[in-house]
């Protein structure tokens, strides 16, 4: 089997190398020689070695190449990627991506084309780097009806929440950080405001539910507004914050939200720091699983592209160029569940548990006016927190103290009218900062 | 395709309870209308409605079934499961199993007669009952050569330790009411001297290394000997007591061991709690991953045997009845480590870093013998804690004290002949307890 990549950047890089590393390997795991043949980019990579390839300077002359049998689009972005892969696809090759963005937007599209001409396309390493969670999902965990998705999909940001935790640093201060070593780009929207969590949670949301692949849908919130204040607290309440994707089937549809949230500490997922993704299945027969892992990265990356590249071998080798895979296609929900997942539920209509902080004015009553309007909501507290100033600091009655809540769980639409009122409250004077709180069993 | 299953005992109920259930998404997912035809149970299970199927009271009767493509072995046990899964594969039928004995002591004659007949043998069941972890290591993970393996794959026992850490009862306590809560045997051998375990680490090891499915190669050590101040001195030192089973590649050769370990607590392993599995696959590529679920229960492993059932059925599917897979055979390590692989390192042979508890009496000058026999054998300690007696107790001379130590990394013959010579000490008053120490990144 010859195989044609089409970039030369880092994860190319990555999975030029680990193929020659491992090729002896690879050979009798793939079930026949299966070679890198040809590569396509702009320009060489002083970080790879190409002699032994075919190297083109433009990326279509391997799609165009009659010997390649599997065309591996390292190239990101949107254009040229897409007309590549459907050209690939038109041309009857199978395609192997680690493009979130192109099948978060463009994924049905590609994957009825694929349908069409009877090719594979694979995408583990869209999702969660070299965590084969794309594999669990749609093939080891099979036999579930999947209730719920709930990850730690963006590194960069569970870096930054990492570091602000650990070491009490400000989220400006731990995001320049994530920049120095690489982590996150100059302009890190898309990882610190779940852009890019809302298109992993879509392709998993996808597979498990057979959802459209469509990221708009998706409600995203990002880590932005988290404070080092937020950290202490919720630690204090014996809470970690996390930035979680959240794919769930209730019985008025699919919920589908990326927001950060506060996970009890003793939750193995709350203990996944740094760069390192994570995510929490829980399928109806059996029960919460979690598979954890480096999530970026170029050898985790590759290490998913390879394991695309030798499934679609594996198959070839087996006699059946044909494939009617469904694997990698979205599955038919239970038809009597199917309806309702096919609409998201609006983020105001999900139901539950919320942290609240709320600077209020350092005067007694204040706590009981907060839990009155909470109590009219038939909202109950959970937790409270009503902090001193600073040991040391004297007490200036116009300085504003930080009073925290922990709610049950409650609808968000009336927690929100809730909050409106509090906010109305004169002794109230700052809106109020309020995260999600998710118990991931 | 028509499934037969053997068998009608908890995970048989499970699978054919979670297939009912699921029916709809299950077609959908395997490509092909599957159906499960034919049931071979000496008796019926009340649990279990089976009459929509054929019930045969010979299991045999199901292998004899020509309208069976897929024979479900879930009798257990070696005999009649060996025969009844040779049949199987001599008639031309697929086989799934959860059966872990089976595998580790007979699979290489059963997975060469199934290359033979081009059939596919699969157990994703026999390991960790619904984590996919076969899957991830032979599929998921097929682009990386494996470095370690290191897995709580024994529920049972990850109960006991549990309970004996969070709620400090000794393992006869914590045993009986594993026992009691049908977690553990009338006879707990198996589970607590980590037989079960080292099957399960023998198949994880043939699959990642190529190795042959012979238990006796693995060195096992229970649980049965730790106590609960092993417990208690672990906490202090900053560990947790895990009974792990542990596959490594080193330039000498395999390592394949089950024994307990202190883990520090830091590490996400070491915070996977009660009747949960949990494996860590080091991967070159992709670096280190934890999949973590259920490791036992009726429906968990339903999960783990339906996953192989669809496997095989979108194969069928897919047009070749014939397979040349050989995702679940063992796959070749590279050529310049595969003599190597071939030899397991005797356990005297391996570097590790150690626990000890030695009961000393209560005299000044003790802790500077023990310390200078190390010291001698070039073993250098990395924590000491002496411990006072009990608060509240008086004195007495004739009590001993229990000194506790770990070491950094050494030989671990280096390190028996150490403790040999603490042994024969006469401030030493009674055998040395250790336990190795496992980093796990």
């Amino acid at each position: 089997m010859n195989i044609g990549i089409c970039g030369l950047g880092t994860v190319a890089c990555g999975v030029i190398s680990v193929w020659q590393r491992n090729q002896s390997l690879l050979t009798s795991r793939a079930g026949q020689n299966s070679v890198i043949t040809h590569i396509g980019a702009r320009r060489d990579n002083p970080a790879c070695d190409t002699h032994a390839y075919t190297v083109s300077r433009d990326i279509f002359a391997v799609v165009n190449d009659p010997s390649v049998d599997v065309v591996v689009e390292l190239i990101g972005g949107i254009e040229p990627a897409r007309q590549l892969v459907m050209e690939a696809i038109a041309a009857g090759k199978h395609v192997v991506t680690a493009n979130k963005a192109l099948i978060a937007e463009h994924g049905d599209e590609i994957l009825a084309a694929a349908a069409l001409a009877d090719v594979e396309v694979r995408f583990e390493a869209a999702v969660a780097g070299g965590i084969p969670v794309i594999k669990a999902l749609t093939e080891g965990l099979s036999g579930n009806a999947i209730e719920s998705i709930v990850g730690i999909i963006n590194g960069t940001g569970n870096y930054i929440l990492t570091e602000m935790r650990e070491k009490n640093r400000s989220f400006e201060d731990a995001l320049a950080d994530a920049q120095r070593l690489g982590y996150a780009e100059a302009d890190p929207t898309y990882d610190v405001e779940g852009i890019d969590a809302a298109q992993k949670l879509t392709i998993l949301a996808a597979l498990a539910y057979g959802t459209p692949l469509d990221a708009s849908r998706c409600y995203t919130e990002g880590i932005s507004a988290v404070s080092v204040a937020d950290m202490t607290y919720a630690n204090e309440l014996g809470y970690c914050i996390k930035h979680l994707g959240i794919a769930r089937a209730t019985k008025q549809g699919l919920e589908m939200r990326v927001h950060p949230a506060l996970i009890p500490k003793s939750r193995l997922i709350a203990n996944v720091n740094g760069v390192l993704n994570a995510v929490a299945i829980h399928g109806d027969a059996v029960g919460p699983t979690l598979f954890c892992g480096a999530g970026a990265g170029a050898e985790p990356t590759a290490s998913a592209v390879i394991a695309d590249i030798v499934d679609i071998s594996r198959k070839m080798a087996c006699g059946s160029k044909v494939s009617s895979d469904v694997s990698a296609a979205p599955s038919e929900p239970q038809a009597s569940v199917q309806a309702a997942l096919h609409r998201v539920v609006p983020i105001t209509d999900i139901h539950c548990a919320y942290y609240l902080r709320i600077a209020a004015a350092n005067r007694p009553g204040v706590l009981s006016q907060i839990t009155q309007v909470l109590s009219d909501a038939d909202i109950s507290v959970e937790g409270v927190r009503q902090h001193e100033h600073t040991v040391g600091a004297h007490t200036h009655t116009n300085e504003p103290v930080p009073i925290v809540l922990t709610t049950n769980v409650t609808l968000e639409s009336n927690f929100r009218a809730a909050v409106a009122q509090i906010e109305m409250l004169d002794t109230v004077l700052q809106p109020v900062s309020i995260i999600r709180i998710e118990s991931v069993d």
